[in-house]
């Protein structure tokens, strides 16, 4: 990945450290998201690796904001985060905001949330989560989080959450409590059962991470982990934004949207076919090859195979474009197949009742 | 009552109106404590008692925050809370704020708050509450509360609460949320319920009221009527409080904490027995006549004749400190006694488990 201004931020002025070789092989098995780079950072992650080999139990806590479908990019972060489960025998804390998108005014009401939240969670638990080990709820229904926000505010002040999310005289009141409400969710595993929790977050959420870890300073708890995740870029190759949806393939995504949205794509393609034959692609610029990357291929031999030929002119976007519209219905189709047989098992996976 | 600068305002500037004759008949059955002029203003309580009078049923919120055992002027205001709970067969219900008290810093911790919710909760049912008619919770402990607060919180802002409850940087963001948790106990039972309610409080809440009536225009429900209370001035001749020990009898005072107490309290006597005798007393400034006449005399007749005593010098300071001293240890013996047979009963008013 590029080493932006913000990466070099991250890692000189707030202290995060580079995801390399050697953490990758404490891990033992890797996921094809760190061999792309995609995992480039993390906070504390080497202590909280260490405490799981010494035997102790462990959580990752990775919440959704339901405001909106899932899109394929959460569906490659919740199958990384399956990865990390099973790797490390965690429990998975899931929680959904309805909260959060209501005071930040994404939602009109806490039912519209309530709705979203249910269809993302059957998309992730189609990924083929664990019941016994994955733990969903909606923020506002379940009991412990309203207390355990109230008990975590006091070690906040106003002054500290307005420098990190940036009020005005307008917003919402709960807004400003939702700083609480946040590291409740994160530090509820800790505090609750005694589990060392990791977040995989991006790189824009890292100013909460640090709220969150000073308050778990202040009240002697195991400050959360964290790994940085740089996502998969859009089709348009701005970010990938459910609000911006030719970014985006949802879920519920048809097969002629899908085909549309990758036909308009934003490529590393010459301006004609001549051209390209002669001088090749640049794949290092390419949404496409970076969505193959992800979606299509299996192992980085392949994906090495694909980009010299990009680069020699033995492909042409078309083709790239073509591959991963076909590939991507299938997976579609498949998780659908999948959503349908999951569907009778979602309450399994809730803490309280849907 | 002496119609003090606030009073005037509450009523000319804020649109509160007086407690009058007229409402008093409308009523029916008065209370001591109306004719003693302790209710003095109101909004809407006409409104509100045309919606009973067609048939309607309703409710009143009377909120108690958990941060000390109850004094005696609590105890006055619940028994006439039971008054117009059996004139208007209203539903009656009583928010314990342990996150109020929580966010505000009287109490260190949840737990803290919750001891005395539970013994504030006795004192209050001993007084005799029905409980097929009374809903006591904690705010913490009761699912409904957090999720409303979320839905009434986004009609606030940042600078409505700020202009209620007067923030600083160092405020604790669960206090600038908490306008919202308040409006939710107040509204709750019009939302949830249908019920129009009323809520008795001190002018000094006033603010608090209008916030939350400003809410219900909002949303088109029933804006909450009050009734304005003048508290009884505490046994120094300053407000009662809680904080103020020497101010307040408090139920669980010993017999010779409140002869104590009573005995250095604050009186309209003068500096000799001889000169008090030839001048006579000033009932009208002395906090014992005032105590006598809540707790010690039960109508009005009988007030007013121990008013012309004191004026012509018939009685002596040290004999009404006796009277009063006697008549509230029985009180609270009294009391006691009930406490204990409302002991086992206690979870029938709770509508959660405690």
């Amino acid at each position: 990945m590029k080493k932006s201004a913000d990466y070099k931020k991250l890692i000189e002025k707030f202290g995060a450290k580079p995801f390399n070789q050697q953490l990758k092989k404490k891990l033992g098995k890797t996921h094809k998201l760190m061999e792309l780079g995609f995992i480039f950072a993390h906070r504390d992650f080497d202590k909280y690796l260490e405490m799981y080999k010494r035997g102790g139990r462990v959580a990752i806590v990775s919440g959704r904001g339901p405001s909106n479908y899932l899109h394929l990019g959460h569906l490659l972060l919740f199958e990384f985060i399956k990865y990390l489960q099973e790797l490390l025998e965690a429990e998975v804390y899931i929680p959904l905001s309805d909260d959060e998108k209501y005071f930040f005014r994404k939602v009109r009401n806490l039912e519209e949330a309530y709705k979203y939240a249910i269809d993302n969670a059957l998309d992730i638990i189609s990924i083929g989560y664990d019941p016994e080990k994955t733990h969903l709820y909606v923020s506002t229904k379940t009991g412990w989080v309203y207390p355990l926000s109230v008990e975590l505010s006091r070690h906040l002040t106003f002054s500290t959450v307005r420098a990190t999310f940036g009020f005005t005289d307008e917003t919402n009141p709960g807004a400003i409590f939702y700083g609480a409400v946040q590291a409740a969710h994160i530090l509820g595993p800790t505090i609750l059962k005694g589990y060392p929790v990791t977040v995989p977050i991006g790189m824009d959420q890292d100013t909460y991470m640090r709220l969150t870890r000073d308050i778990a300073g202040k009240i002697r708890v195991f400050k959360p982990a964290s790994l940085y995740i740089r996502f998969l870029r859009g089709l348009t190759g701005e970010p990938m934004s459910a609000s911006n949806p030719e970014t985006c393939i949802f879920t519920v995504d048809d097969s002629e949207t899908v085909k549309r949205k990758i036909w308009e794509a934003f490529t590393g393609g010459r301006a004609t076919v001549k051209e390209q034959k002669l001088k090749g692609g640049e794949p290092d610029k390419c949404v496409i090859f970076e969505w193959l990357s992800a979606y299509y291929y299996e192992d980085l031999k392949e994906i090495l195979e694909h980009r010299e030929k990009c680069i020699g002119g033995g492909i042409i976007c078309g083709e790239c474009k073509r591959m991963l519209s076909e590939k991507i219905v299938e997976i579609l189709v498949e998780h659908r197949r999948r959503r349908e047989k999951y569907r009778d098992l979602l309450s399994k996976y809730f803490e309280h009742e849907i």
